[in-house]
């Protein structure tokens, strides 16, 4: 089956299968570092991501010391939590509403494997 | 409101917005290159486009005749057609369906023009 990658454009924020990831990353992790290097992504990017998540919406999402180099604990606060819950359920949701039309755009693709015959049409 | 930017990955091909809106182009306005340049997107990436898609759907999407300086037409098939018409009905239902709780996750937003606030909490 397919799947959705969703990103929800508000009018001054963004959130999606990135900032997602990272926040999954950072609640197994307890690190914005590590779950930024479990993405191949810079220490730098991941904070200004976590910032950046944190100026928009009311309450922060991630409550963190930045540490040294051994590195500060972060965690999701309840916010944090809720954000990703909602995203995942609007994924699902929207997965489920549209799964008979990605079906009938599944069943006009290319058959797998079989790709040389499609470009040599 | 807010829009969903959806991107659709199935076993070997993707088809999300940018290909939405290139296949758009081509059928507003009959050429590849008059598409691509609309999305400030050079013409041989547009062309690249167009080949993967003819490539990863059974029937193509484009039809087209490579065209000297002057430019080949171009126009999408039935295919392309209803491609793109069951692309549009997937986010609309995708919408539809998560429209509540896309609607919870904004009130949660730092309203528009407040973001210093938020930033120094």
């Amino acid at each position: 089956m397919a799947t959705l990658k969703l990103r929800i454009l508000f009018n001054e924020a963004m959130f999606g299968p990135g900032k997602a990831e990272l926040l999954e990353g950072i609640r197994d992790t307890g690190s914005i570092a590590a779950a930024g290097r479990q993405m191949q992504m810079s220490y730098k990017r991941a904070w200004m991501l976590v910032e950046e998540m944190n100026a928009a919406f009311i309450q922060p999402l991630v409550a963190s010391t930045r540490g040294g180099p051994g590195g500060g604990g972060a965690q999701l606060t309840e916010t944090g939590h809720d954000v990703l819950r909602l995203y995942h359920d609007i994924v699902d949701r929207a997965l489920a509403a549209s799964a008979g039309q990605i079906c009938i755009l599944e069943a006009m693709l290319t058959p797998p494997g079989n790709n040389d015959v499609a470009e040599g049409k």
